[in-house]
């Protein structure tokens, strides 16, 4: 079962919100889909994994990185 | 032993820089000194670690990585 989670990330440029959806992105079909709002700093993911193991993730973008929010689809 | 391993990084802004240093950081007493120059995408690592584990770290960030070269301390 997928669902929504959200995070907020510290991104201050587009090379900051690419580097986040590239790290997404190399998580394959475990994410279906990625939302970026550099201006909100906020990084909406589809996925079936968890907000954890995608918290994970984010942290080794070397970003601050904190969990909103997870709804079902 | 100890070298300096320089890479290049797509940087564009000082989010991203801190995100490489804090990246480092984390290597903890294996890295001595990280030098990064913003404006030309340079990252100096003094480090006990292989250029090639410098390099799986920095690619974490999601950010395009080059590994330059390597020279004994």
């Amino acid at each position: 079962m997928s669902q929504v989670h959200v995070f907020t990330v510290e991104m201050t440029c587009e090379g900051c919100s690419n580097a986040v959806k590239r790290v997404l992105d190399k998580l394959g079909d475990q994410v279906t889909d990625v939302d970026i709002n550099l201006n909100e700093k906020s990084v909406h993911v589809t996925s079936s994994l968890s907000s954890d193991e995608i918290l994970e993730k984010l942290k080794k973008t070397g970003k601050e990185v904190k969990y909103i929010k997870s709804s079902d689809v």
